[in-house]
């Protein structure tokens, strides 16, 4: 088509934004550990304490001084005097003086003056007071040192994390039970069209309902942010552009779906573009579904004008609102989440486009068979059937079925471990 | 070491754990649509009404009789007479007639008489009651008819399915702002060990800090549960009984953590096998981390008594708990989230057992290169900069670096598009 010139990659588009939009500018706010889980540090957190903060056995087994075993052996074990056990949760008592040992369980924390444990499997315990040990151990052996896992004052976790139940964990270790995150973004969701009515609400003839703004609200829940639905807006300027501004005002991005194809009630664009500097700085992305989006930069907000489409605008979303919303809460680029999957059938794109394919994935045997989910860009039903998206890349014509093809999962699918 | 042959395999253990647990046990409550993301749907949901409710055009053009186009082209254009426009949100008047056409926005509603629409590309305007067509359209093209989206009464969405954007999408197009989904599992969260302190507490010689009732927690709010954190209890044969019945009587699984080493005070095996029957049903899994893992079922709930190291218990979590949680949810099992990497360092394995390595993935140009994390089980910090794990299955020794291998995503990851 005649316009294909115009059209920008995704690339192209996002290296614009970036531009225009400082990282990690949300505000700051402390909220608490049990409430922690997905926001994102705002600063390092630094360990107030060494941790361990005393040397601790990984093994069940008898706290030595390591040179007490040194040269010990299958053939020439040593034989070292039992002068007490290691209590969990308890500073054990007394020293250890040469030629003594311990019993101490995993976890137990190290008597003064030993330096190594030795795994019971190595020993043998002749009587109350003898053990053979037929194993040398090098210091530092099956213990962890004071601070050997964080040193004081060392980086526990990174600024720019999305706190994980592991970063939970770490921070309940060292008694942090408040933690300095970035504001979660708070994301305007407006729909346009004289067709839309409430979600609510009965169509009448000719009349949809308002799809969008709860499907894009949900993806701004799920990518970290909070959605603020602002409604219907009907395709008259006036209206659209008091919408906007108000939306503007209110929220860290705004997000405005529908309106923005080549058709008659083409309004978004200009009350966009009305909103002040820099304005516009995409309209028309070289992708399928999703050609039809602006991206814009207004009071220093990001504004983005979405297909209106369910398909298109969820995609697109996907592709720049979220990395957006990754970008102004400090978060680095994250590794795609993806699966391999062997191609159902031929798919073709036109070359120098961007295509987007939703597949089903069936499971068959030990593989994986991404099935292309056909249907026209508009259906509700190809968006509640897909479980993942193909990419076709410009410079790919053509996929053959059979082929190994990288899916893109629409949810965080299984971690099958962690 | 002589117990290897007792260990269970992950498949091993959860076939017996499956045949214990009914699939989709959770009770059914009904949830507003704005709460509904992630939560798992009881039922099918089926379609209250034809979508689309009209026939709609997916192009902006020309709403045409498809007849009146047969044999249309560039050298022999068909003539048709223009008779008004559809506007947006309105039931087009009049019914077209032979002969005719009307002007049609994407999204519009077909006049009646219409069964086809011809992109505006195609036409030409000559004057305001003569419109050129230079291609044939087929019926039904560029129209998604009454119900071919979703059928009256046909199924939108699958039971068993978590919601994701889309699916909320869905579901307000259809009106449909109440759904039934199962209850959130209740997962009770225990710790045992003298040696542990709250989180909130100083801890003094051999003692540390609560993290692992913290982490399991975060877990089970990120699968979708909701955690029952019930403290401290200690080596206490009595005592840890009894609040294991107390968890039990409260919700519906129970995770204790620790306890279950080879250790002198290993309560957890005795105080879990007298809940009832059946009981235990795997004590020792063939995997590291994670092998001191039991699997029991006890009043028809599931009871797991998981790895005191931080990095075990969650690895098992993830393993059996998630998975368990999902079964009772009615959830399939999803597809696992994955990406391609070059391993940094080789790594080896023993033989019959799986080994699950934690990684960092750092990116260089355009590859993901899979660095394994070192450290002891028990540390922290080796939890807090993993981005992925690795899995060796037990017939996999040894692998080198450079290879390709695929990598689990602790994290959902980027979607790249939804």
């Amino acid at each position: 088509m005649s316009k294909i010139w115009k059209l920008h990659t995704i690339a192209e588009a996002w290296g614009e934004l970036e531009r225009h939009l400082a990282p990690a500018s949300l505000a700051v706010e402390e909220v608490n550990l049990a409430e922690a889980l997905g926001r994102v540090t705002a600063q390092p957190v630094l360990s107030p304490e060494p941790l361990p903060p005393f040397a601790r056995s990984t093994v069940d087994g008898y706290a030595v001084r390591a040179a007490d075993t040194h040269g010990a052996s299958e053939s020439a074990p040593a034989y070292l005097k039992m002068v007490g056990e290691v209590r969990m949760g308890e500073a054990p008592q007394p020293a250890l003086g040469e030629g003594e040992v311990m019993w101490i369980p995993t976890g137990g924390m190290l008597p003064q003056g030993a330096d190594a444990a030795v795994m019971v499997e190595y020993t043998r315990k002749w009587d109350m007071a003898e053990i053979e040990v037929r194993r040398a151990a090098a210091a530092g052996e099956n213990v962890i040192g004071v601070g050997e896992d964080v040193a004081l004052g060392g980086e526990l976790i990174p600024a720019g994390r999305a706190l994980r139940p592991a970063e939970i964990g770490a921070l309940a270790g060292l008694g942090i039970l408040r933690v300095a995150v970035r504001r979660r973004p708070l994301v305007a969701v407006l729909s346009t069209g004289n067709e839309i009515v409430p979600a609510d609400g009965q169509p009448g003839g000719g009349q949809i309902r308002d799809l969008n703004s709860w499907s894009l609200a949900a993806s701004v829940k799920r990518a970290g942010g909070e959605p603020l639905r602002l409604g219907i807006v009907r395709d008259v300027l006036e209206e659209l552009t008091t919408a906007l501004r108000d939306a503007l005002a209110r929220a860290d991005i705004v997000c405005v779906s529908g309106g923005s194809s080549v058709g008659a009630e083409d309004l978004a664009p200009q009350a966009i573009a009305s909103l002040g500097a820099p304005g516009i700085l995409t309209r028309g992305l070289n992708i399928r579904p999703g050609k039809p989006t602006i991206i814009a930069v207004a009071e220093g907000k990001p504004v983005f004008g979405l297909p209106g489409h369910p398909v298109s605008g969820l995609m697109v979303f996907g592709l720049v609102v979220e990395p957006t919303m990754r970008r102004m809460l400090g978060q680095p680029p994250a590794p795609p989440c993806t699966i391999r999957a062997l191609l159902g059938r031929d798919l073709g794109s036109s070359p120098g486009r961007s295509d987007y394919f939703r597949v089903r994935l069936e499971r068959r045997g030990q593989e994986w068979h991404a099935m292309p989910v056909l249907g026209k860009s508009a259906m509700i039903s190809t968006l509640v059937s897909a479980d993942g998206i193909l990419h076709l890349p410009p410079e790919t014509e053509v996929l053959r079925a059979g082929e190994e093809v990288e899916i893109a999962l629409l949810e965080g699918g299984d971690r099958g471990g962690a």
